[in-house]
């Protein structure tokens, strides 16, 4: 061969070989993910499942996967995104119940008092939530919620907040779509906080968002009908919860469950005592460099040990992010 | 024309004009309802809110109708379905919770003690209820009320319950999922009684009833999570429950919406009340020939003198059994 038929040789070779990689890649519903056991425990769920003839057949009307959100599909930490954002609604909140300047809690975020903020308990956050999240039609509280999240950075990354999502995650929910499921998230969170941007960010239609709710109550005059949110809960959708709004919302068990907390562990309980296929997994927060790592002692998105050994017990894959994901946020592609 | 050559030729005619009408019929996606306005106003809306281009055209995810169950959907006379069920369900319960058979409303149904029955006030009702859909599973309930549904008959039709639906209704309802249409059951009944029939009956899965809603709890051991159904309601999906329910379950405001009773008002309301083309129709007892006629002064199914008032104001829709069906029932087909 003379060096010109070398060069070209090789120059068909480079081009066949990037686009063969391309094509590859375009056929892998999965590609922030690494080729580990976990990628593997999802891609051979889906074919068990949607291959008809095959014994772990499920119908598409069956294929229901239930996704939380805080800490499974986007960031949690330094502080789960609608505690910020409560946080940060409550100077007008207090411009309408003037009275509120003189409670502690109120005061403490006022006047920014970061020590006495760290102390606050559960029971002072949803004070919070309450009094910020309540007085306004739903339609209004979406629309606040949306604007807020437009200008509001994730502190450590800089981004908005929907765009801290977890790519590999993203691609997850696509990918089971596109395999003939049905997502759902299933979020501790508000359900009308979520569902202003759920669409949007996820594909998830408000319909399949089940979240902690509100009381509403309806109000009907000079030809308007508006439902008013009430400072009151209606079901706390976290732990026993879960399962619960599943069935109010759903009426059905899903078959696949996703979760990263104690508060997720009677959903995969629940979704793995069903018969048949089914695929639970956890998401690890194991990457300090590229995310947070924590666990057991946080108090935010708590993985106990308990629910570690749970899930090697029962064979939930845990999903290792510093390992199992090649990317972690939509940017890094 | 001789007379063999004109039989030939009246017989073409016949053929011709059979195979035009059964084309017609097979075009027309509402063949149980005469050609009055009220099936005009459901074509017209169709035609409007799905023509791309049109100033009316809603997107197919905004497409969302609801439809009362009992006297929209189905027979509500004499008596309820469900409390037909949970009446006879009693025996059962009473062999449970022996110290029932002391209760008065508990012994007057024991007894068959017709007058006592027909003097149940609504908090009676709700303690039947609460005892005959209770102590057990949700899908255990479900098939409870599969297995009764497959026996029971209704005692004017002599036919099952699931039989005694309107044509015109399940037409409308097919109607609208083939122009793009969510078609949700928004019912003051039970939310698991009805998700144990609405798939096969009407086509509409679980995750697309709403009803009033008992309370559940988890409970998880030797690897089986279950929720089994307490004797305390979460929520009732009657009135202004309705939208509050709709907001819970579907987080959007309905286009079209159908009732026929006091109950389904605030329904209307909300859903007359967004912008856009809108349809809200109400069902009309008219015919006591084909049906039952009831409406200001009766318990069940109360069409009060106001609603319909609402409803000649509103330019609500009234339909009339007697005029505006052809038929009513499946069976007459």
């Amino acid at each position: 061969m003379n060096r010109t038929c070398y060069r070209v040789f090789v120059l068909i070779v480079l081009v066949a070989t990037t686009l063969i990689a391309r094509a590859a890649r375009a056929q892998d519903p999965l590609p922030s993910w690494n080729d580990t056991a976990a990628k593997k425990a999802i891609v051979d769920f889906v074919a068990k499942v949607t291959k008809e003839g095959s014994p772990d057949f499920v119908k598409p009307e069956d294929r229901i996967a239930t996704f939380d959100n805080d800490g499974t599909m986007w960031v949690e930490q330094p502080i789960y995104t609608q505690v910020e954002f409560a946080m940060q609604r409550v100077p007008a909140a207090v411009k309408e119940h003037p009275e509120l300047a003189d409670n502690e809690v109120f005061k403490a975020i006022l006047s920014r008092d970061r020590e006495a903020i760290a102390k606050f308990t559960l029971g002072d956050i949803e004070k919070i939530v309450a009094v910020t999240h309540s007085g306004m039609t739903v339609e209004q509280f979406k629309q606040i919620v949306k604007d807020w999240l437009d200008r509001a950075e994730q502190p450590r990354f800089k981004k908005p907040y929907t765009q801290c999502i977890y790519q590999p995650m993203l691609e997850l929910m696509q990918y089971l779509r596109a395999s003939g499921f049905k997502t759902y998230i299933v979020t501790g969170g508000g359900q009308d906080f979520v569902r202003a941007f759920a669409q949007k960010t996820y594909g998830v239609p408000g319909d399949q968002v089940i979240g902690t709710a509100g009381k509403v109550k309806y109000q009907y005059k000079d030809g308007k009908a508006e439902l008013i949110k009430l400072p009151e809960v209606l079901l706390i959708d976290d732990k026993t919860g879960k399962p619960e709004g599943i069935n109010l919302v759903i009426g059905q068990r899903p078959i696949a469950a996703f979760g990263n907390s104690t508060g997720d562990q009677q959903m995969l309980e629940y979704t793995g005592a069903g018969s048949g296929a089914r695929l639970m997994m956890l998401v690890h927060h194991d990457d300090a460099v590229r995310e947070y790592a924590y666990g057991q002692d946080s108090k935010i998105g708590t993985f106990s040990n308990a629910l570690m050994d749970e899930a090697k017990s029962k064979g939930w894959t845990v999903i290792s992010m510093k390992d199992d994901w090649k990317t972690i946020f939509p940017w890094e592609k």
